[in-house]
């Protein structure tokens, strides 16, 4: 279960950092403000290790490749490159759903949607959230000491396990936009009640399209894109062009589609404008050094072909994390992770004990240091909903060579996502007919069948089903087994369908 | 909007009430212990009118026709019978969803389940519930001054506005089977608190089929029918025998289903007697008086073809109340109603305020000496959920004359309840290999156009689809417009899939 070289005791780990004294403690937070002082001498510096902190920053429909570190050389994100560039970067990182809700659900609670009952949006009437016995984050550290906070947007709901000592809403900032005032608030954060250790969630709106509120009757022609039509104070927008972008292969090469990409780089370098400004408050009130931070999306970017499917494109996700426990910095690790990993994770950073349930998944804290992690070979997917309206249950398995897409209603057209529908993207590629969104057909993207599976390593776009083929029978065969054998051990309810499902030999559809 | 010749202003009632005296007060319980003085010499009798108690019976899937009263003479429900002749007893009265939960959720809003979202199941991994914002029949009469009990089954959740001050859970009384349990602790919350009037919610679990708790692998083999396995105290099983039973139209007359409708007439005779001493209890608590009784079931009988469809057999329930201002007793009232009239009902009779928001249904209040209402023409259904995997959306429209029924999702298979599919019914018509159920082909029980319409005068087993007839295009026209009306008014969220359809013209499924 662990690999024998990247492993360090966690006791051993301490004494040798505390060894190190503060400065190396800093880990991910070097640089020349490295050995600033906190500016308030009431704030205790507690550099020896023995607080735990945790920042968890979640962007919302920032995809994997939109940032300079993962290959981006057009859009800017310094803040996250800089990041990267002293913690340890995941390239095979995955949310659970390509859904908001369902993929911060699974996060919080380490458990899969079909497991803690988040498989669908929280707000509005949409009204999902975690069944009652089931734990989060904030709510285990909480009962652990911990002061805890959130920023910005939640998402998931609980009875009484997503509660917060600390919570500045959206309409405080911007509805989770107001990229200086976020930072100030994490600072202020920061600098209280700092003879506990913390957990902070700030959850960003950016680079999220903008949303128009709850109305049915949403439409086209007043859906403004990624809400870089109002100021936020402090920032000065960074204009892209859309010539410039870079157009992924599961979107056709259109004038639409290149206005909403650039649209998108904006709102994604105003976040990192923001984090960067985040990680300095955290270094200046002087907790940085105890203190994991961890960068993830909750899923792919917000376009048709995206967000809302199993594809890569809707679940690759940018995951990197800062830690004190990295010792060189730059760290770019490929095995294959997913958001069910950072709760344990987080547990066992702060030695924690999981709950008696049995988790998914699997600490990383011990590769975090690492290039790769053989005994991680696949990561499990599971979708159910995104809006109420939107029933569209898939099952996924992703491993290193292919990707497995079960879809148990097949007969359902793909359902769109409201903002996805409304979309210049998809507008564009309706009134010009087109027969391709890149890569893929616009018809396989609306009518899908019950099995795919695709060859990522030559088919990286999953635009050609090899389920059905004759020579991947055995690969399908094995594939099925082992998401069977996920959903049985993660007792996804969904099973029922397959249980009770009538016998169509006797009763044909006429 | 009202009924002119049926009107009686509230505060003449109340006087002329007053005048008539305690004993004519007593109306629906009327009969040879009525004049009986409460045994505790405590409880202070409040017959003057001033106080407005209600008192809320619900039973589990009973059926419209299994009651003496109703017309079935092998049934033995010599209480609910006796209730009617004291009260009023609706032939036309209809769940608003033919779903335990979504049905409850509605009547104890006076929403349908598409604005309050309690639109499934809310036990377990399905965990609907109702939006935060909306109140419920308890929530409003606990703000104004009432005391609360909930006795048995609620099934419907809410963050804040479905708390009791008493309260009696399942495990206490036999999973709400336990007759005179039930009884007697509703006879214990009469004496309480005297001084408050009462909101007293009763929900049986007779006569649903039983329980075998959240497994997804329930089996044919051990699910054991309507519990009559077991031994309830006080209570000496009615038994009934297969071939006295009435099998309804939309069942076919084969040994399963004349088994399992033995085994649950032995069930609703049970609850007929624990309803007959609740009553006698409520006498003797002497708040008989002032109390507005209701009894209604959720949905239809749970047989294939009944429970979860928006036919009738799902949707028509009986309806009994006793009022003191019913003044001879044993009326029929044919008006069309439905259970989003209760809580407008009850908040009239109560005289508090409704919510500010615009309730759908209308007081029934003035018609309950009436034997019709020709203001009240139709009745609205909305289904989405049964269990949280059967998404299977449905709106319809019940007139006197016809019945409409649009299915929002009919490339779907019609999905079943798990104890509707493990019952010996379903699983004799699978191996007998019917064709038909009853007057309904199996056939268009598992697959369903997107519109159904019919007469339900010259087909009350609604088995002749007319919609697409040319001759019946006017009524369609006119009932889609009706129905879609409706469904605008109450902002039907579902509505969101109108507008956001593809074109399938342009991308058509290959």
């Amino acid at each position: 279960m662990t690999n024998g070289a990247l492993m360090m005791k966690r006791r051993e780990f301490v004494q040798k950092s505390v060894a190190a004294g503060g400065g190396a403690l800093l880990g991910g937070l070097a640089g020349p403000a490295n050995a600033e002082k906190p500016r308030s001498s009431t704030i205790r510096r507690s550099v020896t290790g023995a607080q735990k902190n945790v920042l968890l920053i979640i962007s919302d429909d920032h995809g994997y490749d939109q940032l300079g570190c993962y290959g981006n050389s057009v859009i800017k994100t310094p803040n996250l490159d800089a990041m990267a560039s002293r913690g340890v970067r995941f390239t095979n990182a995955f949310a659970i759903a390509p859904s908001c809700s369902a993929s911060r659900g699974s996060l919080l609670t380490g458990l899969y949607p079909h497991q803690n009952g988040q498989c669908g949006h929280e707000h509005n009437w949409h009204h999902f959230s975690l069944l009652d016995w089931v734990e989060t984050i904030p709510s285990l550290l909480k009962k652990n000491g911990y002061r805890t906070g959130l920023i910005g947007k939640l998402h998931a709901g609980s009875k009484s396990n997503l509660t917060f000592d600390y919570r500045v809403e959206g309409k405080e900032i911007m509805g989770n936009r107001d990229a200086m005032k976020i930072a100030q608030c994490a600072g202020e954060f920061f600098g209280q009640e700092t003879d506990k250790p913390f957990f902070l969630l700030i959850g960003y709106s950016d680079p999220h399209r903008d949303d128009q509120g709850p109305s049915v009757m949403r439409n086209v022609e007043n859906f403004s894109g990624f809400a870089n039509d109002k100021t936020y104070p402090g920032i000065i927008p960074t204009k892209y062009r859309p010539e410039d972008v870079r157009v992924p292969d599961y979107l056709p090469d259109i004038p639409e589609v290149r206005a909403e990409l650039a649209d998108q780089y904006e709102s994604v370098t105003r976040l990192d404008t923001s984090v960067g400004r985040v990680l300095e408050n955290l270094k200046k009130s002087g907790r940085g050094g105890d203190t994991l931070v961890i960068y993830i999306s909750d899923n792919g970017i917000p376009f048709p072909g995206a967000k809302t499917t199993l594809y890569d494109s809707g679940t690759k996700i940018p995951m990197i994390i800062l830690s004190p426990e990295i010792t060189t910095g730059g760290v770019v690790n490929q095995a294959l992770v997913s958001l069910v990993d950072l709760m344990p994770t987080i547990l066992d950073w702060a030695s924690i004990k999981p709950p008696k349930y049995k988790l998914p998944g699997r600490s990383l804290k011990n590769i975090l240091n690492a290039s790769d992690d053989p005994t991680r070979q696949e990561v499990y997917c599971s979708h159910t909903f995104h809006e109420i309206t939107m029933f569209y249950p898939m099952r996924a398995l992703r491993t290193r060579k292919h990707k497995y897409i079960l879809n148990l209603h097949p007969e359902l057209e793909f359902p769109f996502a409201t903002d996805l529908f409304v979309s210049k993207t998809w507008q564009g590629i309706v009134s010009r007919r087109l027969e391709m969104m890149g890569k893929r057909s616009t018809q396989s993207y609306l009518y899908r069948p019950k099995e795919e599976l695709y060859d990522m390593e030559s088919d990286p776009a999953e635009s050609v089903n090899l389920a059905g083929n004759p020579q991947y029978d055995g690969v399908l065969k094995e594939l099925t087994a082992k998401l069977a054998a996920m959903r049985a051990a993660t007792e996804d309810y969904w099973l029922i369908n397959d249980n009770y499902t009538i016998n169509r030999e006797t009763f044909p559809r006429k």
